[in-house]
């Protein structure tokens, strides 16, 4: 049971977006431009970031279904994806992207604990400041995600394969496209509560 | 100096948002339906809650400014704002902004944090389901605009008299308004950089 009356039936955010309509679509408008939009950070490299501050807050829902998309950008590799959330700087991926995880896990700590030697560290790398803007951005806004879908208490189904198969749609589609699946299915009308 | 090359001249949120108007859209659209648009809960309590949370995660910006608006929509009470942050217990608010408060600084510690029992004390003081929801969701998009913030090392500089001044122009004309001030200053290009 979630702590407020949630739509039935929808998992995660998206039964506080179906309760919320208003706010959920500045909400996948956000995501959609982090994560989905062209970008010289691939979807996948940005949804691993996803992936990893939601680990580290501890957010089941926030980090399977984002690391089923960052697996479906990434030919499948589901173990790369796991690599990333245990010890990134062991995994395949590259330099760059370790020194952005590294700015990632700063943030999710808190935004002051970022310092120029992190910065610089993905500069030297080949991060450029477009790249590093949306590193923080990224990582603060599932410090965001990651809190409402846990301070509402919504249903978290333990259902690996219907993340996965969510996540190969989103990864596709993107997120204010997925939105329409459940948004339909709003049936409260908050204001009116 | 900020950590990435940020417009000049422009304060905490508003230089990472001149440099990333893409973002910066939704970042405001969110603001002004949590903070601005009609509700049951006033301005002024829905910004206590954002100035809470800023003071929580030490963002001098984000509190400074949010007080400065929570102030403007009480009439000027800064001594209020300043009781809010140091013992919200000992202030002259509702019992219902009070258990919205409890909730409001569980989920600045992690979602989970929240409890039923602090839902159930919230209902009791005659909090609604939006209202929970629209806490939980202000106190989670805090840890997320404090973090981007503090995470790009922005400008914050120590003028009380103007974000008084900011206070009064974005407690009347709201978020997206007051954004065109500063995108239209934005003389960056971040995705040609």
């Amino acid at each position: 049971m979630a702590h407020i009356r949630l739509p039935d039936g929808l998992q995660g955010i998206r039964a506080a977006m179906a309760y919320r309509p208003e706010t959920a679509k500045p909400l996948n408008e956000l995501a959609e431009i982090l994560l989905h939009a062209p970008n010289s950070l691939t979807p996948g490299e940005r949804e691993l970031i996803a992936t990893y501050v939601s680990s580290l807050n501890d957010c089941y829902f926030c980090q399977t279904v984002h690391g089923a998309i960052a697996a479906a950008h990434l030919k499948g590799d589901e173990e790369l994806v796991r690599c990333v959330k245990a010890d990134f700087g062991q995994a395949a991926i590259s330099e760059k992207l370790k020194a952005l995880l590294v700015i990632a896990g700063k943030v999710q700590k808190g935004g002051k604990q970022v310092t120029t030697a992190d910065v610089e560290a993905a500069r030297s790398a080949g991060a450029t400041d477009i790249e590093i803007h949306d590193t923080v951005l990224i990582a603060a806004a599932f410090c965001m995600y990651n809190r409402y879908v846990d301070g509402l208490d919504t249903w978290q189904p333990r259902d690996v394969e219907l993340y996965r198969q969510r996540g190969k749609k989103t990864a596709k589609e993107g997120y204010v496209a997925m939105s329409q699946e459940y948004l339909q299915q709003a049936n409260l009308t908050p204001q009116g509560d």
